[in-house]
């Protein structure tokens, strides 16, 4: 590399923490969104606790990691790493309904 | 429970598709952020490599780690949750990196 193509360390320091601005307001956004996420599925827990439903549903699993697959191409994202990132929700949600029904005696 | 308060099934499975809808809308939303997110560090990943800069700063993954902590805390979000979270996103961008640097012969 040229030295003159080289930036210098202000400008170095500078882009990346440009970088890293973008990087901290989606990591907001992605908690508030999965704050929002875990409201439902407690509620969607106490829901199956208190009616007596399955607390797995391994079909519409099946659905939703097919979907996120889609979605994920469509947004250029790995699709393998979409369908571990839900499963890494998934395993967090059943931690919580376990939690739900021991609370609730079962 | 009294019968008369028990939902039919018709009801219980509405309510059950009512709930998954917004898990699904928040899920694409989460989807679209995270590849969003990965552009962001893919272009940090390679003016990494192009600047021979450290790929890994742990001042600044401290920092980030207790912010979502704080944020989570705001959004009632379990911190540890958001913590793990941040984690396994975090390995995912490291692997990323790693392949760049593969990739550029280093």
């Amino acid at each position: 590399m040229n030295d003159r193509d080289m930036p210098d360390q202000q400008q170095l320091k500078a882009q990346l923490t440009a970088y890293r601005q973008s990087i901290d307001n989606i990591d907001a956004a992605l908690v508030y969104m999965l704050a929002e996420r875990f409201k439902i599925t407690k509620k969607v827990g106490e829901y199956k606790a208190k009616y007596n439903l399955p607390p797995a549903d391994k079909e519409r699993e099946k659905r939703q990691i097919e979907r996120l697959r889609r979605l994920a191409e469509e947004a250029h994202l790995d699709p393998d790493f979409s369908e571990k990132f839900l499963n890494f929700i998934i395993r967090e949600v059943i931690r919580h309904h376990e939690q739900i029904r021991e609370a609730e005696g079962e």
